[in-house]
Formats: structure tokens, sequence, C-alpha cells
């Protein structure tokens, strides 16, 4: 029994340091020093090498590192057969509704608007409106979508979710399917994707999608904040509603190309915030105690949490 | 029975609108036109102009205007015998949370270096901690207070509180007294000041404060946030922390000058973030429902929430 580390674009040294730390015990490889082959049947994959993974002939289960596992599902190389599991670590939670809160309420506050102030030494308090006056709408009630928006309902904002499959949260105004996505959006002043990548979500944030947004919250113009991936907006929509005056302003984490190329206007745009897909960044430490707990379970005959439904792509 | 408006340097009359709308049969007057001052039973105040409030020989009950009661207290012409009110709304508890869940947040997640690497077109994600590497404390825990506490303890900060009397709020650690300020300090990282002011707390965030605040944080020196008032902060203390590197950075709402002078450091300082005393703003409706409801209690012979103890000041 080994565990490999099949990481690409991240130091693979503090993860196999953690799960040393943690587990000094198991056998831990990487690539491409794998050593025999027939001994790996756990891996650790963060975009792996192309027919790496189904070059394991005793592989058992294969861990996606981050939340997303769009990139690994569209491996044509993926075994079949080897189940896959997310990464749900309440860590990451914690860390994505940290950048949702903070990102929302810097909309709402208009944070820009006194932070140019302040670039002018201008002392200009405006009139501000209650949370309460605000409907924030998170499309993807997964576990970090469903955290975010209770945590946005505590701090007072009106919260509705939109999810594919119907979801109950109490407290949240749950809208399901393509059959209410347009009321789910007519009530929205604050967009937050918090979606898989999916066939069906990829380009979903579009020039329609944000022509149907609300216009009657207190900032006149919707806002619209994307830490789900980057393929799921039009750029160039985007980019025109801004100029138009159609969004008020959007914080982006994600892009259709990262990093975000230099000639990107998002950049020097003064209605958009920019971060380096770093919502919820993933804590080697935390995810490894993970990833050791569902080892056990494995090794103990019980099901492995969060195994993708490669159907559905999450 | 009237109610006189005795406001200073905000417009009236979104106040005199939101109370006509709302007890339309209500004998409401505004100063200097106060008709018979014999009639005037109840004032709501904010900065009233002196020896206004003594020439009112019946008066009932004073509504100070906003959350603290410092400048009304120092006025010597300020009746004894008349009891004044705090205006503790659930909606200024809010926005005040908002206010300081936004300012740690936006500390935490190093939104400013990222706002930075923006400016430079750089594409640059860095280590980040989860808020469970971070201890937050707060100074006062009054009903703004342990609102806010309650709020970061919520997104996964370690918080604790200080306060003058001991105080037991469920997942924070509360300290009380000047003999366990310094145990407050030393566990703090990012340090937020919503305490009254009063002659004990003029001045308490200054250099010494400063230099007893914890150094193991994740931003490796400490953040602090105030929006308690401006006279309890030393600013030229906080600049000199700020540039020899004692102090990480600073959010300020308030000032020892209001307006904040066009020659403050403050304004261009890279790492403060000022607003202009807007963490709590009033709104007219939600306060004037406010004090129709102390009203009607005062009325039916019920006692009126939130009087203050002139003593203790607040």
């Amino acid at each position: 029994m080994a565990l490999i580390y099949l990481i690409n674009s991240w130091p693979v040294e503090e993860w196999t340091t953690a799960m040393r730390r943690q587990a000094p015990d198991l056998d831990i490889r990487t690539w491409p020093d794998a050593g025999r082959l027939e001994d790996i049947t756990y891996a650790m994959a963060w975009l792996p090498p192309a027919n790496v993974l189904k070059s394991l002939p005793n592989l058992k289960l294969i861990f996606s590192l981050g939340a997303g596992v769009d990139a690994i599902l569209k491996d044509p190389t993926l075994p079949d057969d080897v189940p896959l599991a997310r990464i749900a670590e309440p860590d990451l939670t914690m860390r994505m509704s940290e950048y949702v809160v903070l990102q929302v309420l810097l909309h709402h506050r208009q944070q820009r608007r006194h932070d140019e102030n302040q670039r002018h030494r201008r002392w200009e308090p405006f009139p501000e409106r209650s949370a309460s006056a605000v409907s924030v709408g998170v499309m993807g009630l997964g576990v970090l979508g469903t955290d975010a928006a209770q945590k946005l309902k505590l701090l007072g904002f009106k919260v509705a979710g939109w999810s594919r499959s119907r979801k109950s949260i109490p407290g949240i105004d749950c809208f399901a399917g393509p059959q209410e996505f347009d009321s789910f959006l007519e009530r929205t002043d604050i967009l937050v994707c918090l979606l898989p990548h999916t066939p069906e979500t990829t380009g979903i944030i579009n020039r329609d999608l944000i022509a149907k947004l609300s216009r009657k919250g207190p900032l006149g113009a919707p806002v619209i904040i994307n830490a789900g991936r980057g393929k799921q907006q039009v750029e160039g929509d985007i980019l025109a509603a801004l100029d138009s005056g159609a969004l008020h302003a959007a914080s982006l984490d994600v892009f259709a190309t990262e990093p975000l190329p230099e000639s990107s206007p998002f950049w020097l745009h003064p209605k958009v915030t920019v971060t380096p897909h770093a919502a919820a960044d993933s804590d080697p430490e935390m995810i490894t105690a993970y990833v050791l707990r569902q080892i056990r379970r494995h090794q103990q005959g019980l099901s492995v949490e969060n195994i993708v439904d490669r159907k559905r792509g999450y």
C-alpha cells in the first residue's frame, strides 16, 4: 500500500511534508520517481500528468485536491473504475465563505467609493442602506454555497439560492432548475457564483443573465461575484455591462485564462476587483488530515465521503 | 405634548419627514422655531445647541440620536433630572457588525495586497491562513461589541472581548477590568475598538497598548480597527507604529478631529483605511420607529430602555 502525489503547478513538498508529519508510517511516493507502480493504492491529484493514473494497476481511490473536479474529469485517461473523491473540508468551506462575505460587504458598504474619497482626501459620508434592503443570490447550493448563504443571512441580507435540484435551507429562498432561474435572477441585487463547472454552467454568466438581474437594489445596478470557474463567465459581456452601467461592479477570482493575461482589461478596470484564484486556497495540513480520515474509512470498509458523480460532473 | 428636534450638522428634514409619516398626530417642532416651550415633553438631540435643553420646563425624556452619548454628556447645560436615552436599535447594531466584519476580513484576507497586485497587473497568489489561526479582540462588549464578536466567531476567528465589568458570551473569551487588559492585548492579532467614550477610554489606543498586542498572528504585526471614538486614539502613536512596522495596518472610522483635516497623514497612508464616521450610520426611519416605541412605553408608564447611567458615562 502506497500513496502517490500527482501535483502539477503547486510545490509538492509542502504536501508531502504535511503527510509525513501526520502519517509517518505511510509509504509516500511522488511522480515521476514512483517506484513499483503495483504498490500504489491511493493518489492525491491536482492537474495530474496525462496517462499516469491509468498506469497504476492497483489504484483504489483518487483524491482531487481542490473543490472543483472539472479539470481531472476532462482527462480522457482517467480510469473509469476508480472512485474519485472531492475534498469537502470544513476549512475550505470557511475560507470560501470568508471571501464571499468580504466581497459582498465590500460592495454593499461601497468600500471602493470610500477608497476613492480617501485618495482625494475627501470626507464624504453618503447615505447607506442596511443589509436588509439588499437581495443576495447564491448560484450553487452545495456545501460551499449553503455555508456562504447562511452567513450572509446572519449579516442581515435577504438571501436566495439557486441549484439544479431543489434544496431546503432555513431562512434561504431556494430556487431550482432552469424554470426558476429567471425568477431567481430578477430578485437578485448581488449575484454570487459558486457553481461547479459542467457543460451546463459554461458561459452561464453572460449578457442575458446580466440583463435579468434586479435594478431595484440600493446600488442601482447589480453586482457579480464569481468564485466558481472562469469558463462560467463570458468576459466580453461582463466588460460591456460594466462600461454601459448595466453592472455596478464585479469581484472576480477566476478567469477564462489563468493566470489572467497582462493584456486583460479587467486588471485596471475601476469597477473590478481581481484576485488570483485565491478565494479558497487549499491548506495542505487541513486537507492532509481530511484525506487521512477518508483513507482510514476506506481501509475499514466504510464508504468514502464526497465521491464524485461523474455523469453529473461534481 | 410635543416633540422637538435639536439636530446639529445633519439635515433635520429627513428626520421630521420620517416622524410625520410614522406618527401623523404627533406635535413636532424644530429649533429655533419651537413655539411655546412649555408644550415640549420629548427631545431628539444630536449635538444640540447649548442652553436649549435646560430652557424646556416640561421636558420628560431626551433621546440621543446615535450610539455614543459622550458629546451630549459634556454639555454643562444638560438638565440633571431629565432621563437621557441611548438608541440601541437592531439596525444600528447590524450596520456596525457589517463594518467590523468587513474590515477584519479586509485585513485577514490581505485585500489591500491583492489591490496592490491588481494595480500592477500581477497574478500573485500568496499563502493565506484560515480564520482559525487569527485572534480578534473586541474592546467593549455592549450590544454592538457582543454582536460583532459573535459574528466574527461564526466566521471562524478566535474571538475574545474586554469590558469594564465581566460579561459571559458563549464562544467568546471574556476579559474584564484593568487587571486583565494586558492578557487580552497579548493574545490579540486584530484589535477592534467599540468602547464608549469616557474619561477612562480617552487615549486608550496609544503606544503602550500597541506594544502589548500579539506579534504571533499570520500577518506578523497587529491590526487596529477603531469604530469607537476618535478621542480614544493617540494618532501620532498609531502613525509612528505603522511606520516602524509595529502595526501592520489600521482601519479608522473615527478621528480626534472630524471631518479629518486635509493635512492629516492618515489620508494617503498606504496602511490606513479611512472612512468618514460611517461605520454605523443612523437610518432615520428605523430610529424614528425605535423612538416611537419608547415614547409609547413612557406614556404607558413602562420603563424606557437604554437610559444612560451618567456616572458611568454610557
